[in-house]
């Protein structure tokens, strides 16, 4: 029988794990209530239990080579997650320890983005490069780094924090102390402060319905909204979107001048605007990034959707227990 | 007989290579002149002619594993030259081929400071860390990436283009053809055309004596000249210190950010200035620098100095050929 892995995906609500086959195929998927409310005891707990479930799902443990978990936040050599802000009580949890005295399994963990960006980089949008950056643009803006097909976190598990690089030297304030975060401008919610700012101010767009709404029903703008208004030809939200594009653009030159990387890969829920962001974006590298690295890199939206964590997370298992 | 590689250094003015043990000391060191005036092929029969001397000088070419070159710009997977605009006719030159039929010695090319940051990395101000990044502030600035202990070039050679990182949106024009590149702040060239731009302006440092030599005789400028005033107390000096280590630390707070590296290493001229360049972006990177990254991170200055290039480029070879 094959080998498989488990892979774990923290989530602020679900834990998702799977059984992974080496080729990518799920073979049994559970997923339980994280009750991050309750501690990072209990959430440890769980996911105890939802190895055990897996376990059971499977038959035998006889043939799982590890588990790999995506969380929030950063996680140490050592399994000890750090950063995770929206989980109370995980930050300095120690994973590691407690999977493999339960269940005699080696663990490796890591930032639930840079897991993501190894699922892209196995089974989706980065299939065929060595090299690749993900930026998923959610609530924040989380990053992951893949170099010669594996995961890259650094040292200390905490690279491509590429949400808090400044792209306006004192610029807006970020919850992260910085000033001027790319977060700030190209999220879910820094879209939406964008457009409400924006619309503040007089300008030439009296006539956008975007614009009506932003200053006269503030609480339902959402960065859903925004991109349906630009995509319609609002000429307001096409202002909101090529200025957010500029400073996406921003970060994406600096990775590539940095990286170098074969393709950029763009995720996250405000993605799901689609070919507006890739092809506004991609105008606008061109102020930030040196032309011949440019040409060599490809802009593309991520393709594994919500699976990517336990994807990844499994696949980073197989990445660091096969042949051990 | 211990295993050795020859290692080559090109640069604008002089060929100098070694033959290399593999702990680091120099068995053997030539120099030859460049001769990058009369064009591409010229240059290219000076590397064989150099590598004809050193095997010379070997004895025999038995033990020597193969070939390393740093060169300006970039070298392809095939071991063509592109970009090094300051060497006419280099550029589009296959160096791979060519050593191979003359000497039969595999070869691996990269950038100059690339491999420099990769002698850093072996026996330099990298040493014991897997992950580090070096600055090398000339007349423009380059940079070289070493991911767990090894060159991080890149699929097409290009990374570490750090020198055209946007520090300042729609800034100074650089030659690259962007605006804003920390290259025109930080480099020799960048420091001279900043502190006799700012002498321009009104300014309270009317008593500065540097404020008055850039104002009367700005031919007389250098950056060697801005930071021996600088170090004196010169309050003008000081001013064009800060403002040039900020915009330096916030490419070094964007690198942090992506790839969360053990050490940064400043090198080149500029470097000779010494710990005021070190303190004052220390200072300046907290701005720019997600915390817990920076904290994990150590600004040093550069080791290796002339010999970088060609011990660099002997530790490559050994990477490429080793147990081949």
């Amino acid at each position: 029988m094959r080998q498989c892995a488990l892979g774990i995906d923290l989530g602020g609500t679900n834990l998702k794990g799977v059984i992974l086959d080496s080729n990518g195929s799920i073979r049994h998927l559970t997923r339980i209530p994280t009750e991050a409310s309750k501690g990072g005891k209990r959430v440890l707990h769980n996911i105890l239990t939802l190895i055990e479930k897996l376990i059971a799902a499977e038959g035998s443990k006889q043939h799982i080579i590890g588990v790999g978990i995506g969380t929030p936040g950063f996680v140490d050599q050592d399994g000890t997650v750090d950063g995770a802000d929206n989980l109370p009580g995980w930050k300095g949890t120690n994973m590691y320890e407690p999977i493999l005295k339960a269940h005699g399994l080696n663990t490796i963990g890591a930032n639930d983005v840079t897991v993501a960006a190894l699922a892209e980089s196995r089974f989706g949008a980065g299939k065929g490069v060595n090299n690749m950056v993900c930026l998923a643009l959610g609530t924040g803006i989380g990053g992951g780094i893949v170099i010669n097909g594996k995961i890259y976190a650094g040292t200390h598990g905490m690279a491509a924090e590429l949400g808090h690089i400044i792209v306006e030297p004192n610029g807006i304030q970020c919850t992260c102390g910085l000033k001027g975060c790319v977060e700030r401008y190209a999220s879910a919610t820094g879209i939406v402060s964008i457009a409400l700012d924006k619309a503040k101010k007089p300008s030439p767009d009296t006539t956008s319905e975007l614009a009506r709404i932003c200053r006269e029903k503030p609480e339902t703008v959402t960065a859903k909204l925004v991109y349906d208004y630009a995509k319609r030809g609002d000429t307001f939200g096409i202002l909101v979107n090529e200025y957010v594009c500029d400073k996406l653009a921003a970060v994406i030159g600096m990775i590539c001048n940095t990286l170098s990387p074969d393709r950029i890969i763009l995720g996250g829920g405000v993605m799901m605007a689609g070919s507006i962001i890739l092809d506004t974006t991609s105008r606008y590298v061109t102020k930030y990034c040196f032309q011949q690295i440019w040409k060599k890199c490809e802009l593309v939206a991520a393709q594994c959707g919500e699976d990517a964590g336990v994807l990844g997370a499994g696949a980073m298992a197989f990445d660091a227990f096969s042949g051990k």
